[in-house]
């Protein structure tokens, strides 16, 4: 059991409430809201702004070149190429860019983003792999059960775009790479007392990404 | 018309958002549910340990030693003051030190403190006391709304202690040094095109509080 | 008279004591000893790496989009480029990466990398580019200095590489571009009060990069 | 052996060229230049402001209220009580308080303080608390050492006020206090591989000290 596994399952709970969270669920049946998805496209955009900047203080708090190149790929994964792709799924949505841009960050997007900035800079580098797992590898464990039968057998689905995305196998290897460097981070620091609060951290981290997932159904179902 | 006054200003509907809430004006009537009081009180605890946090940023970033002795008066006021007053306040209401620190931190109360502590590390110390602002000063500003006819006429009003700790003298002298003090900096480093970018930073804050509020009532009358 | 030179000028002597120091002059005139050049490279890389986690903290503070990518940029040209031409500047002068990398850190390497992280955490990015520029745009000024018929005519100059990398059209446009965003952070944050501090911290910074050439210059030559 | 005796044993030779240095050898022996003594006095004063903020950095970093309380009685110690000492040390060497304040902070001021910082900041408390090391416990070893026969033997000693202070009883119950407060930071988070990088930093830390006492040597005997 890597230490992703077992922070998941010392958190079991809180990362039930997130991966299988309603809004899961009704994309998974395509019953979703369209505001709610659109809401959800927004905030997530402005999300990523800061998971970008918890990336750059990733490459600062690097003790290592391997270590501050390997999150400066991170960075370079967020910048080049995610916030385009969710420009463009915007863009399929009828959302512009000067819309996605000028939208107000919401408290659920401000809860969960400056959580994980706050464990990076107070904590260390392990402490802030921890808050990102739940969004960076998190993603690849909802794309995959969201397409038990492989991502061709999505067929018209509505949000087949995003699942897509999450269930393929560029981000899949993406999710890979998240897990065993957060492996070697805990081999390298994580003594059994810190796994309690590492649990701590991981199950708040969980339970703000339900939380955001709440916030789109409730904007999008008002 | 000082610094303060100009945010508030420029920041009106989210400034009333926040100071003319609903749970201000239930607690002003003493209608306030007691359910909802006591979800505030031990959230605005959590809050505090936070918000000590903040001034001992401030206490870092200090440029001189005067800004940092400064910044050092304002932690031992949160951290030997008001969360002693917290807890006989809680004790009252039949909350004892065990609960409150047990109880989880609501994503209301990450998402301002969070805010608050990665302006300051982002920004510089004006950033960081914009952004305390509306806790810092606008709670003496509230206190004095509550008390028209001063704190002595409150009679034995259900949230007597609380309105009369906010309107009294000792704490209005503390919102006016830190009054004094946003103005100074504001002297120092505040141009034209960050009033700006402070002006989006206090609205931000603002709603925040108001969303802090929010939670209260919401938690209190489920 | 753009942001740059007035700090020039208001720090002439420190500013002098940097770009006309000894250890350039010798350069210049090509009697620098081996040995002397060769403890600068290798520091100059170490350097480097935490220049690298400099530009990653402006990433971390950038406020923009816009702002991000440009700190992005610079960030991939230290090490992307710039790392990877001391590397060959170092093979050329017999020293492996192998040896680069175990090499400790000099006092005056961590005096100067570290005060500039500091100035970066500690203030805002205004603070922490003016602790940059004696480096990233000092470079170009040295460079432009050594060359004044041209790098064409540095004909078999010893130190003619570093020399002409430094002259460059590549290197004084990346100068360039950091100059005109000094001076954009400065139209968005200086006041005057803050020149005379901004001063202070620059003037600190030019002799921390003295100290970096005599460091050279002592263990070369000892 | 707790940690600190495993650090200093895995780094024991730069621990040495710390606590054995020529300043301290000729401090002990009364023979150490009066203008020396003046150098360090100043650049220590200099250097206590900076280790003000690294004990900022730790209350901001705290993860329990007790942890936080913790380090703020270490910021008092050194804003409330250390400076003032030094006022007064200083004011018996004939400094004013305007004169030290004035004075600018040497290369080897600044790369041990701004180096710590930058640990605090980089890592996480254990890394800020080994960083701090070498100056919080080394002192108190370096106060015993010059008084095998007790500090009452003393007599008339030139640097009598100086060794009794770090010999005497509240220091060196301040930093037996440091020492547990290490070894239990790193009962809670230190791994094996950990305790290889502490060493490295711990020893880099300890030759900055050397360095420190170098810098005063030099300049007193210029």
């Amino acid at each position: 059991m890597d230490i992703f596994d077992r922070l998941k399952s010392a958190a079991k709970a809180d990362w039930t409430s997130y991966v299988d969270h309603a809004f899961v669920r009704q994309m998974a049946a395509g019953t979703l809201p369209q505001a709610a998805f659109r809401t959800y496209l927004v905030q997530d955009y402005l999300f990523l702004i800061q998971f970008a900047r918890a990336y750059a203080l990733a490459i600062y708090k690097g003790r290592t070149l391997s270590d501050m190149r390997a999150a400066k790929a991170g960075l370079a994964a967020i910048l080049d190429v995610e916030m385009d792709l969710h420009i463009r799924l915007c863009g399929r949505w009828g959302l512009t860019p000067a819309e996605i841009e000028a939208a107000p960050e919401h408290a659920a997007t401000i809860a969960y983003t400056r959580f994980v900035l706050d464990c990076g800079v107070s904590g260390d580098l392990l402490d802030l792999h921890v808050a990102l797992a739940p969004c960076a590898i998190g993603y690849a464990e909802i794309g995959r059960n969201l397409t038990p039968a492989g991502a061709d057998a999505l067929g018209d689905h509505p949000y087949r775009d995003w699942i897509g995305e999450y269930a393929g196998d560029a981000y899949q290897e993406i999710a890979m790479a998240a897990r065993r460097h957060l492996d070697d981070l805990a081999a390298r620091a994580m003594t059994e007392r810190r796994f309690a609060e590492l649990t701590t951290l991981f199950a708040k981290a969980s339970r703000l990404e339900a939380d955001f997932w709440q916030m789109a159904l409730n904007d999008g179902t008002a």
